[in-house]
This record gives C-alpha cells, structure tokens and sequence, in this order.
C-alpha cells in the first residue's frame, strides 16, 4: 500500500463505477497518484451490509437510470444503459485481477485499457461482458494473450485473487461502487470524485 | 408552481437535508429563483419505496456518520450528530407549512427563519425537535406568536398541509432527504446541489 495511492473498488455491473472509472485517472494524475484498481462484486458485500441493488427500488430505481444519463453527459460520456441488468462479471474480474498481479510487466500494462475496454463494451455498446467467451474477445481486442488469459480464467489461484479482492475491499469498509480511498480516507460514489480532488488538492479538511 | 422556483423537499431528521438547507438559499440567489420549502415526513415515502433508514445498514451507516461530519466541515457548516436519532418532526413541519401557507405575510416571513431555527437546533445544539412544546419554544425564540402557533397544532387544516406535502412529494417522485426540483428535473441528495448550480448556470445539459 503506496502512500500515493488511490485504491479504486468497482463492479463492472455499476453504471456510478464505469462513470468513475473515465473521470478517476485525471484526478489522481493531477495529484500524482497511482491507481490501484481493484475489482470486485457487490453481491457479497451487499448480504453483508444487508442492502439491495438501487434499481429494484421503487421510484428510486427509474430517478437513477435518469441521473446515470444525466451524469454521463455533464462530462461529455458516452453512456446506454444496458438491456443485460445487472450482470454477475465474475469473468471480467479474474481477467483483470490477473493482469494486474501478472510477473510479467507487459501484461500489467494491459490492466488499465482492459478495465476500459470491458467498461464500454458494456456500458456504451450494450454488450454482456458476464460470459468468458466475450471477455476473452474484448481482452484479444486490447492486445491480451487470450490463451494465456483462458487458462487463467480456470486457474485457482486467479479465482482466490477475487475472493481476497472482495475480503479485502469488506474488510476496509467498502460497500458500494465505486469507492475510492486515500490515505485511510474512504469516498463513496461517482457524485464523491469531484470532493476527492478538492481533498487532494487541500489536503482534506 | 413558479417558473423561477426551486422546489426543496426535506425532513428534519436528515442531516443532508440540514446541510443542503444551510446553502441552497445562496444557490438560489445566484440564479434568482425562490425557494419553497417543503418540509415532509419520509417514513411513508420509505414504505411505498421499500427503502430502509440510511443509518440502519450496517457499515454504509458508519460510513454515512462520517460523511455527514466531512460534508459539513468542508462548507464550515457546525455539525453534530444529535443522541436522538431519528426522530419524528410531525410538529416541526406542521409549524413550517402553517407559516408558509399564512394569510399574513409578517407570518410567511418567519418560515425560512423558522426552518434554520428547528434544523440546527436539531443537528447544531443536538436538541430533540420531536415534541410540540420544544417546537414552540424554537419558534417563539424565532418572533412567532406562540399562541396562533399553539392553536395552529391542533387544526384539520394544518395536519392536513402535511398530509398534502407529503402526497405532494410522493407523486412529484420524491423519495429522499433532499430533493431539489427545478423546471421538471429532480435531484436527489445534499451532495447534488453543486450539480444543481452548474445546471441551473448553463441551462441544463
């Protein structure tokens, strides 16, 4: 854990997370900050903290679909919500939880395009990322060694890397996508990124 | 309904809605329209939508108590969580939609004053509102004429202010503390009042 870190917690199924995950990495550049991203799956968290997906509340659910549009296009995002809703992307996350923890730099580097990659095959061109098949496609599209990434996808070593993954953003008190934490100081929420710039600017307040 | 208004829904027992009430006047102003303060009971807006109270999930609750206090701090807004929590403002928003729907305008004036005075009493001084008699005591200290105020209480036509409030938020979509609604388009939350102000700058997007 770097002290010029920012720990990213998403879930590709949240349209708040795709949301951060275009805006994220200008904020920590601006403040010389890496960007640790951790994929996860709400699912767990949410038995735990005993919350339901924002969607199946009445009223709720049809403001939020309006206000991830309204979002999207205050920062000039690309954004469909997607007919797939919401999905289980336990194939996207190995993928990216395996690259960002690969030997070999090379496919470190593929970690970020492939976070975006699979972001926007959902969320912008409506496609369903949940089967392996199709993250296996979209991580060839973005350079990834799919027989590599095929193999891994059944490895258990990479399905325990996502179980710790989800243990650790549960431990740290995460409960939502996205959620951002630096420096032991935790924000829930696209709506929370621009008070994270302003807390890094400042120095938190 | 006014085409220069913004309509601000709230209930005394929401923090955000006390931080969104300490800065939507000068939002407002900005932008020269009025607001109209509608004061609202959410716990029948919660049944209809299924929704629990923030505080009672776990983890997001504790998450929500530090946010309270880092969303005040950042504005310079005095906070405390109060020890009672949450309470039941039905005399504190029968005491502002009365003044608000006055016949006598020095009354009217005393709305907005009135609305600071039970807020932070509540969520500064760390004062249950909950009872008549303290809301009384608040709108006395506040130049109400505490005898009217008394009588009002006690009035069909007052419970039923609320009761149309209330209704009235619910079919407008209402369904959390704050809500803001200008021209039609609804915003949810304290901390989308800065999105609210750069809507209301540009016109909208």
């Amino acid at each position: 854990m770097s002290s010029t870190q920012i720990d990213f917690y998403y879930d590709y199924t949240s349209p708040y997370g795709y949301l951060a995950s275009e805006r994220i990495e200008a904020v920590a550049a601006r403040h010389g900050r890496e960007i640790r991203w951790h994929a996860i799956l709400l699912g767990a968290v949410f038995k735990i903290t005993n919350q339901r997906p924002l969607l199946e509340a009445p009223i709720k659910g049809d403001y939020a679909i309006k206000d991830f549009n309204r979002s999207a296009r205050e920062h000039d995002l690309r954004f469909t919500f997607p007919e797939t809703f919401p999905i289980g992307a336990v194939a996207a996350c190995r993928a990216t939880l395996w690259l960002r923890e690969h030997d070999d730099a090379s496919f470190r580097a593929l970690t970020v395009p492939l976070v975006h990659a699979l972001y926007r095959a959902y969320f912008v061109d409506g496609k369903d990322i949940s089967p392996a098949e199709t993250v296996i496609d979209i991580a060839s599209a973005t350079g990834v060694d799919t027989h590599a990434l095929s193999a891994a996808l059944g490895e258990q070593a990479v399905k325990d890397a996502l179980r710790m993954s989800i243990d650790s953003a549960i431990t740290n008190g995460v409960f939502g996508s996205p959620t951002f934490v630096v420096d032991g100081e935790m924000f829930w929420g696209n709506d929370r990124l621009d008070m994270l710039d302003r807390w890094l600017a400042t120095g938190g307040w």
